[in-house]
Parts: C-alpha cells; structure tokens; sequence
C-alpha cells in the first residue's frame, strides 16, 4: 500500500477540498505511480478523503487525467496563439516560443511531466498526444521557415533541430527544482542561449 | 486487459524462450505500461506463456527489472571506464561521451527508456537511479574542466550545461526510430553539432 505523499497527509480528514486542490494531489499522484497504476483508491488514500467524496469532485479517473492534462496543455497552446508567436522573423518568434515554453514547464512542472510521460493507453491520452503534436509541429515549421530565412544553419534537418530542442527544454521538468541553486530567470536564459548558439547560421 | 504487443504474439504458445528474449518482451511491456502497472500476469499474457513458465527464467518481476536495467547500465558506465573517457583534453574528453552515449541510446532503446521513465518506488529502481547518477557527475565535472580549459562557455553554470546536455541526448530514446528519415550516425552527429555548437567558448 502506498504511502501518503508529503501535501495530503496534512490535510488528512480535514473537509474543504476543491476540484484545484484533488487535481494538483491527483497529479502529484499519478507522477509517482503512473496513470495506470494508480487505483481510484489509491487516489482516495493520498487525499485522505473517501471514494464517493472523490466522486463529488470529478466523475471518473479519466476526467482526473483529462483536467490535468489541460492544466499544461492549455496554456502551451496559448503560446502559439500569441501576438508574438505570428509576427517578427521566424527567428524571433521561434525564441519567443522557446522562452515562453520553459515558463510554462516551470510554473505547470508537475502537469508537463505527467503530460511528457504519458503512453497513450487510452483516449484521452492519446486526444492530449495530438495536441502536443501539434504544439511540436508549429515549432517544427517555424524551423523550416528561419532555416530559409538564412537564420539557423542548414546543415542539420530540420526535424532533428526542432527535436533535439524539445528534448532540451522538456527535460527541464525532470531537473529544475524551485528554491534550488539555480532561478527560474537563469535557467530560461542559459537553456535559451545554449540552444540559439547551437542552431544559429555559423556565417554571422 | 492488455492486448499483446506485436512480438509476443508471433510467438505465442511456443517454447523455445530464453533469458534474453524474455527480457526483451518484458521491457517492452513495462515501457508500454509502466513497471509499477505490470503484473506477472500481464507479463506472461504478453510472451504467451504460463506464469509459472516465467518464473523457470527469472525468480522475481524485482529481478526482471534489475536484468533489464543492466543491458542500459552496464555499457553506459563502460563508457566512463574507456580509455578515451580518461586521456585527452576535457572538451575531447566530453566529446567522446556523449557520442558514445547517443550511441548506447539508439542500439539499447528499449532499456535506456525503461531505465529514464524510472519512478525510485523500490529498491531495485533507486540502485539503477544511484549508477545512473554516477555516469552524469562523470560529465559534470568534464564540464567543469573544459570551462577551466578554456574550451567551454563560462558564462552558463556547469551542472545546468551538463543537465541540458543530457536532455538532449536522452530526447533521442523518445523519438529515434530505427530505419526512419535519419540514421543512427546522422543523429550522432548532428546533435553533438548542435551541442558542442552551443557550449563551446564563444572567443575562439
């Protein structure tokens, strides 16, 4: 049986849940056991509160999953909607989607990783895949496009670029701990100079 | 219940298992599903045999994981130990491990993601997280020698170099596909392109 993680056990059968709170335990949750392997009950344990008040918050395990799959999906889709990610060189729009995707890794860590670790077992694993797919693609093209701007080197595919960034910056959910000995700030601004400095044309 | 992966099936109901092909079926049933979410059951459902059939190969699922870890641990940390790991300047030094562990990456996919995806819920997975540990210091402190050296970017704190470095290379686990656009050698190359690119002393 699974221990208690640190934030429920202090609310052990104290009332006062919301769906926020049961999502951000959820998640913690499903991030040290995988979705699968986590039971309703198990959910019920960690949040010190019973199967049917669990049912009070959300109708299915799924529903969990899908809420906080949402929690990192959304505001990455945000970043391609922006102003700044539609207009400017592909290079500059590249950088900002860049920057504005470790901050969203950042501040929504604990959902980006259930996010980067789902398998695609079912449904709605798959349905959140095709989104992240297509936040992927946008990046992807935009390399395409500042590869024939003359911007980034040619020399290397551009389907490889666009992944070895993503494997850049994804992984900055599996290291970067706030209050540690490195800030936000800097870890966005050094991942971002590492990785322009790896991809920029070699001829300027 | 789990449908069979595509190898098992072909096999199903017939002997003529071994320890290596067990192996191989099991990692990719706890890829597919997570270790935590695997039964014995599920295992043997997968390789078409009977549980006790299993258990002729291997005493325990623990031991089936620790065999597992092994085919990715075992040639990582002989990378450390070659000769070319320990001669040479540290940017030499540097270069030499990574190539050699986007290599071990792509020929031990399977068990590299296995041993990635890896939660520390047990004892077994938080020996093979010390061992993996272990490799990544040996790059943490080349960054470091290579930023004395002089061949290495100052102006980037060595321990968010050495994490980026390998969130790079461990991407490729996620997305490489054998007989894909891009061979192995390519994948290689670029990204230790990409990455020397992006970390090497900007005065020279």
């Amino acid at each position: 049986m699974p221990r208690s993680l640190e934030q429920p056990a202090a609310k052990r059968g104290r009332p006062g849940y919301d769906q926020d709170s049961v999502l951000n335990v959820a998640v913690q949750v499903f991030n040290k056991y995988g979705y699968d392997a986590t039971s309703m009950g198990t959910l019920a344990h960690n949040l010190g509160i019973s199967k049917s008040a669990i049912y009070h918050h959300v109708p299915s395990k799924g529903e969990l999953l899908r809420l906080a799959l949402d929690q990192a999906l959304v505001p990455l889709e945000a970043i391609g909607e922006d102003e700044r990610a539609l207009t400017g060189t592909a290079e500059e729009r590249l950088e900002f989607i860049l920057r504005s995707t470790i901050r969203v890794l950042i501040e929504r860590r604990p959902f980006v990783t259930l996010l980067l670790r789902l398998r695609g077992n079912t449904e709605i694993e798959r349905t959140a895949l095709d989104r992240r797919r297509a936040v992927d693609r946008q990046v992807a093209e935009l390399v395409v496009k500042a590869q024939e701007e003359g911007s980034l080197r040619r020399d290397i595919d551009p389907r490889t670029i666009s992944r070895l960034l993503f494997g850049t910056i994804n992984s900055v959910v599996e290291w970067y701990r706030p209050g540690g000995p490195v800030t936000a700030a800097e870890v966005e601004e050094n991942a971002i100079r590492m990785m322009l400095d790896g991809v920029h044309s070699r001829n300027r």
